[in-house]
């Protein structure tokens, strides 16, 4: 009974994801789901790349979170616009849904943006059963998070197109064993491209900024 | 519709954890349910945390992942019972439901222990919804993870009687301003105890311990 609801709810999320894309792709911007657990740096990640790619590459960005609109006011600063979707407002949720991410998109100038991506909600499980209508997918696993986790959130890494090993400023600092993490994940999504960087250094931005810019180019 | 039967689902929940929590206390057992983000440092916490308690706090532990034994692997060393629950087979749920602590309990010998610990799925979210029936809940926030998630993740703060702040031992190395971590855990949860601790180091385990003894010892 409740396998059955939690189907039809993924239907009608299905349906608008697919509404949210033809949208998109109609007015030519390429969207990026970016997804992790709390506290791997998206936040970060999209300051660094915001600086760099702006105002070359026209990015909105809309920010999912429970509660605060502390990302949003943090990512603002680059002036890109940011819409901020608190999802208490739908119950607490733990990702974002598609309707969600549609009434967000109203708020921004279509015409005007080349690239959206969205921050979603700090969570390694919900967030990847969700099709928000994006082009692609990309998961942020911090060096301080563990090298198992691939194996223990499969699916996550199952549906990304491309994951980020950040933090790798800390690496002198940790016992991880980093080859086990690289190979972790190609354990689960075989050829994923893995993008080792520091949103702190920018360190290693260049292959993920170039990743990027190929997908806004189509 | 959907909110009545997540309201109906959450209904059956606190009936079942109602069930575990008379089970527990027929038995003399003090259960604590251990939550935190994905990499946190649960299950480090734990195997140093065995090794200082055993033999003389009887524990055994239930553990939930969505896929793999890793941490079960892991726990297993220290001589505790311990029973690994995949939530796959529940359909990959992101959090431990009553039902799922009440199938696991059947696997150990409840009059052989004083202790049982719940290390929970790896979700700053969801698994603080769901009542398994517990005497106390605490969650672990690691330095890593910004000082801002008890704002973003106000329920799990909440819903918890004590907070570990680990991996204080990677300070050095971090941008983290600690003092605003713990007003920000109090801003959500007055009085909250917080235990700044490492489980690298083992250092400010002691007062840990003795809030968990005394929980134990009623």
């Amino acid at each position: 009974m409740e396998i059955k609801v939690v189907r039809k709810v993924l239907d009608v999320n299905n349906m608008m994801a697919a509404q949210n894309r033809q949208l998109f792709a109609e007015k030519g911007i390429f969207v990026l789901n970016l997804m992790s657990s709390p506290g791997s740096g998206k936040t970060a990640i999209l300051e660094k790349t915001l600086s760099r790619i702006l105002p070359e590459i026209r990015t909105a960005v809309i920010v999912g979170d429970i509660c605060t609109s502390n990302d949003a006011d943090r990512l603002a600063k680059s002036g890109a616009p940011v819409v901020q979707v608190n999802t208490d407002e739908f119950g607490g949720d733990c990702h974002l849904a598609a309707h969600v991410i549609a009434s967000a998109a109203a708020n921004l100038n279509l015409n005007a943006i080349d690239l959206l991506i969205v921050e979603n909600v700090g969570n390694l499980v919900c967030p990847a059963e969700f099709d928000i209508g994006e082009n692609a997918r990309a998961v942020v696993l911090s060096v301080t998070e563990g090298e198992d986790k691939p194996l223990k959130y499969p699916l996550m890494f199952r549906v990304c197109h491309a994951a980020i090993l950040n933090k790798t400023d800390l690496l002198p600092y940790l016992d991880y064993d980093k080859e086990a993490a690289l190979r972790n994940i190609h354990q689960i999504h075989a050829d994923m491209p893995i993008f080792e960087m520091s949103a702190k250094t920018e360190q290693g931005f260049e292959a993920w900024l170039k990743w990027l810019g190929k997908g806004v180019r189509g």
